[in-house]
């Protein structure tokens, strides 16, 4: 096919390659939101007049084609097309006619790209939302089995004081609750209509853009045209910053892992078939994906970068900087559910070994717990006493005499004892199921708003949007 | 003084310098914070017996001393002393005897500079926002004034289609309220109380993390002490990502205001009264300012990838490496108060030339329209009327043929017609202004919330947070 | 097939397919680089005595055939062997027999897959160095052509001091020639021989590196083979470093250019051929490609900072994290070949307006001029001089009394009148061209050294090294 | 005092101080590097007419007294001077009459402020290559006394093949050897005279520029007026690029000291100088500086990334932009400096604990040297190896019976089995050894030059550059 823009000249082979990049490849992930988005504008158009009934439903059937061929893997966006909307566009004129020469009024590619980002992220979003509470019921599971394991925890990567694998569990969990909050707030942001922006100056028509909204099941109509126009990019931004707060997560419980699971420490044992093998060492079991994980969560910084390095300092109104957002916020948006994923595999298949975690919590570990006996039985100020300790087990520890350790049933006691909030004989498991739940039922909400709406534009039968693998 | 965990030894000086970097420098900002976080930790040793009555009231009393000190520039922090909690706990013990002794009694450095940094962020991010408000509205003024102003709406930073002045202010101020949200999220993220976590693994005592987080206003308990640690560096980076979001919309602003005042395009003019000179060329009134804003979206950039970078991949447990995660942050907060004040300054001062605006709406910008009117009046297709036009006006261009634009009472007309949501005709500004005053509201509260529990614990003729400069 | 390092069990489908990610893609493009070390371990395992003469043959042979499967893009990779080398490996076991079991003695995939890109990064590097130069010399053709055209000089974007367009064109090609010093530093440190480190360990075998580095064409081996490992990401990190110099560069005269073109300023034109459209405005012509070199000029640092931060705080010795440095060093590699090839189309195709050019040349820009004539002709201090003139100018700019400006006669001879090194009268093109000269003879003899090597090893008639595209 | 370009208004107090930034803290490090300039330039000034002989004696006479100001820290700068060079002209304007007013006739604070850069970025960086050798030094020598301890060779962080203590430490030195050659490449570029650029379009002045760059002992001119001016940033970020390949490397040291003396893995011990302690945990030793070293990378990063997003994109000419260039730079070579150092240090403070070494190189690690002696002495293929020893080392490890390891006298003997370059048998120091030698002569004739250069410019006297401190 050709471009639309093209006006009798041939454009310069070289330019053309350099500027298509890989749009038309990730542009296949983007065709059901490009129609769906179509469906509404053409829907709008006719009910203001630009359209004509029988135009509106030769549009929409030619539309609800190129659905069912998306769900065949048929529809293809040929290279020359530059991108899908063109690709789509050449298709409604091939199929319905002067209505295909229609669709495109009051429109531009660049509110249709931004709404087919939109809705692709809506989407994503709310996918990644599901595997992280499932990667957080996992962990705070794992963390109620585990909750009386003693383990020494450190500080400096130095033996500080006591802990237990069920604590060091569940803050993992914690944390990806505190996560959701900011996913949420990116959600929220992104939840906005940017059709009829155009080419961000809007239309010398009267286009009805809060019916766009509800249409697509939008919670609101971004407002300013200017405004939507340089939200590119912005709001792209917006999620991956939330993406990298659970990376950042994942790569701390990634680096633990492997840890815990040298020679060395012992800790955990993963199972042989998440592992993988060495070319030339025959007896190596590698932990790849943790290292992978840690590795990727660079990448997510590194995509976060790259969308805010691009749009920093450019002048308002589309630019075509913007086009190069579109790739790493894909890519990001992948990444962050392979990983939670993933995550969520290896912690189903960690076994604790609690023989190597008894043994690892050595006497020094108690030194701040003598310090305080000192302070509650014998009216010793804290320092002073923080002193005394201090020299003994410089001593014993310079001299080698470690003293030795105490047996699972002591630790257990020294476990209960740390009986404050969020300590180890007081964790609050039961508070953080009570989070998830709430969490959960938040995206349902949003979930069954948008699902809702994508369902009534386009007739039941069609729907992919949000189903399970 | 001395370093608290001395035992008998030497430090080598080399390390000494090393590791405090410009530790004493920042935690001077910090000296509030650390005093309200000991009130409500002593108060709360005092209730579970660790600490008497007169004990506490010794405490109180010094630290008031502090507080007042700080109001005075004259509590100092000895860089021997390494930071703002051994100054103050060397000052307590001077002061306050073995009740001095006896405060770091369930704490640790590792929760003491978390409170600091949240009750501080806190702080911060009130201002933050009262600013944000300010400015916004500040863009509402000038967009209300200028509304009629026509003004090219560049795409490619090529003339595209009619915009005015106006459209172009409140743009940014949508794009501020968005941020708000973002803050938000931020806001709340870091509004947990994380004393009692000490050294990241909770103590064998019996203390009440609930009552600590009341008396110093926090919303809630960070409950899994091990998250507690590992948030650190986490919820620093949450703040500054929100922060970025903020300095990208001012970036975009600088880099149009640079533009617009360059002779070339030669739409605004600012007062010479923000603008320098070169101390070479005698006739140059330069917009530094708006340079150094875009340069500092930069910066801030590079503080959220040093903080993000930083934390990435480290184990789980207190590591030195979260101590440099303090300077960006505090960079970052004043960093983006400042850039959010120098643009209201800016957007003050600016005035339009609305001749030079109106012969730049020159008349290729109303290509759209006269497609658009094929449409409508000829029926005719979209694609069809864009190649006819397209060829038409590309034709005058080429031959140097410009029409004459449009006198302003025309282009008024024209910018009426985008009459829907968002366009010229229908920006929005009521909507805008009820959007701001919700937020304002937001953050009043959370501001009044933070400030009376202040109060309270430190006795209300001590207050020094939040005050207007 | 299967992994090589399979012992019986089967891994999970989810870890293989998060850990495969795009490496079987990537690993296309190195597939000769893959046969040409693993031709030059097998010489030198049948010269110590691992490898029979005949079975050095049947390997040999087996290589030669895959080299020319790759030529005509019939050798796959199939995602299921993990990597090119797994492929290589059971392409040879299947058509050389248990000489392709032997060929992987004293080699690890670790040091297979540094020597692969090592090779590829020296054919990139010679590549790119070719389109450097001819970049440079068109930017000095283009210069020399329009040296005598005036141009405004900005300074903050303001009007400062006389310039000229030759001069503008002529700055980019010694900004270039400067970055060839740095990417030559980088092939240097690339261009040493990692073969022998194996696993990163070395081998308990008295292979000789020495032997395999000379026939490969490396200027030397790299030594310690903990290093060899270590240098993983960091000689990636080393390229794309200076590749990140040369997109610094092209990003600011994209930045130009789409300055220069706009109709405000005026100054230069491009073909319609190397611009793009809209597809809602008719009369759109955008400079789509220059946006683009400018936003990826943003993916070049985001590649830098991904491979660094993957690296950096990792242990020694191989981690997997490696693996994900390979794709942005590729994608590096191809973007800067790309970029600078579409930056010699577009000043291939820029046609200058003197007449904007002269026009634009106001009289604010001779301020200094005029401070300077007090100096030398009424023997005024410069600092008195300027504040006179500085009043002067300023006023009639407030008085918008704007003098006329100068003829290009008149503007020629001040330009002439900057007759220092490297001013208007005296821009140096004859040292640019001689710089120029002797770095292309510097590559040409890496290109030989590395060319010969390589024949030599696979025979004249297979060779697709560095051929012209 | 006042700016410089002052003509007859007063500046906004609050731009003032947005602008001013850390400028005039920074400026204190560059004040005898703007008085090297200054002679330079007013001695060239005197050649070609415009200062009489009596003037440059006055000029030189009060720039000496700033030099010995600035010995006795008594020469200041004014906040409100803006930065050091309008300081040194306010002083001389105060102290040399006319002559003070006339100095600043051909210049610019934009090249002067590039020639103080480049001048305090050679002799930080004479002063970091310096320190780099001794560690290196250091490090070799480390490496010679324990070649022959061994040591696990980790891959993944999993025990994988033989080392040895002295190899690891070897592998450093080379790494940095590496490093040598591209702060070459950096001092290379940086090493090119600024000045005669002015404002970045040239004077029209007869002056001679290639006399001030020997005055100053630069190696060339910078020839493209405007080319100088783009160059900023550019030339930091190249000086940062290869500190960043430094940080690099010792982020990677300062990972393995940090496990290698955990309480697990035991192998090494710092002497308790050189650790800190905790202010709750008596028993702790923190080896904070090693993480701090880990986390300054990031920083170094940080900066790097801070230069280059500010410099990318923008437009030719002089931009204010430019400003914030310099405290990265400033910060990024004084980081380096320190964090060289203190690695230095501890490398001189490691003991060594050989029994757990030798403990630690438990049977798996020598599978491949057993799947090797079935390749060369039953001549079975190696694949073939692999998997049976891979089968026989797996059912081991599961049914946890490992061999017993091997005594110290066995272990040697494989160390030197491994004789092949660069593996523990042929470790090459001597090698190393030769190429720190030769570096150190390449940097000290650059020593040489810059000094011999300035010490004739200032008079032996005066000098304080490149002193030891």
């Amino acid at each position: 096919m050709t471009q639309i823009w093209q006006k009798g000249y041939s454009i310069n082979k070289q330019v053309e390659s350099y500027a298509a990049a890989q749009n038309s490849l990730l542009d296949h992930q983007l065709i059901r939101h490009d129609v769906w988005g179509s469906l509404a504008h053409a829907t709008m158009l006719k009910q203001i007049g630009i359209l004509e009934e029988n135009e509106l439903q030769s549009l929409k059937h030619a539309l609800l084609e190129i659905l069912g061929q998306e769900k065949n893997h048929t529809f293809t966006i040929d290279p020359e097309d530059e991108d899908v909307h063109t690709s789509i566009e050449n298709y409604l004129v091939k199929v319905a006619g002067p209505a295909g020469k229609n669709i495109h009024t009051a429109r531009s590619r660049n509110d249709q790209v931004l709404v087919d980002l939109r809705l692709y992220s809506k989407e994503q979003l709310v996918q990644i939302s599901q595997k992280l509470f499932k990667l957080c019921s996992t962990l705070l599971d794992f963390a109620a089995s585990n909750m009386d394991i003693p383990m020494p925890g450190y500080t400096h990567m130095q033996r500080g004081m006591l802990s237990s694998v069920g604590l060091w569990a569940a803050s993992f969990a914690e944390a990806l609750l505190d996560d959701e909050r900011l996913l949420l707030a990116a959600y929220e942001i992104n939840d906005q209509s940017p059709l009829g922006s155009a080419a961000g100056y809007g239309v010398p028509l009267p286009i009805d853009r809060q019916l766009v909204a509800d249409l697509l099941g939008f919670a609101r109509v971004q407002n300013n045209v200017i405004y939507v126009q340089n939200a590119r990019g912005k709001i792209e931004a917006a999620i991956v910053q939330s993406l990298t707060q659970i990376m950042l997560d994942l790569s701390k419980m990634a680096q633990d892992l492997l840890l815990f699971t040298t020679t060395e420490y012992g800790f955990f044992q993963v199972a042989q078939e998440v592992c993988t093998g060495s070319s030339i060492m025959p007896q190596k079991r590698n932990l790849d994906i943790m290292e992978l994980v840690r590795a990727r969560a660079q990448t997510m910084l590194a995509h976060q970068q790259h969308i805010l390095g691009i749009v920093c300092g450019l002048p308002s109104g589309y630019n075509m900087d913007y086009q190069e957002t579109k790739r790493p916020l894909m890519e990001a948006l992948e990444l962050a559910q392979a990983s939670i994923e993933i995550c969520t595999l290896v912690i189903s298949n960690v076994s604790v070994n609690s023989e190597r975690l008894v043994a690892a919590c050595s006497f020094e570990l108690f030194a701040t717990d003598r310090a305080y006996d000192m302070v509650t039985q014998e009216h010793m100020p804290f320092r002073d006493a923080y002193r005394i300790v201090g020299k003994e087990v410089t001593a014993q520890l310079d001299h080698h005499l470690p003293l030795p350790g105490e047996n699972q049933e002591q630790l257990l006691a020294r476990l209960k004892k740390r009986s404050h909030l969020g300590g180890t004989g007081n964790p609050g498991l039961e508070l953080d199921r009570q989070r998830l739940s709430n969490a959960q039922e938040r995206w349902q909400q949003h979930a069954t708003t948008f699902k809702t709406a994508i369902q009534q534009l386009v007739g039941t039968s069609q729907i992919t949007i949000l189903e399970e693998e």
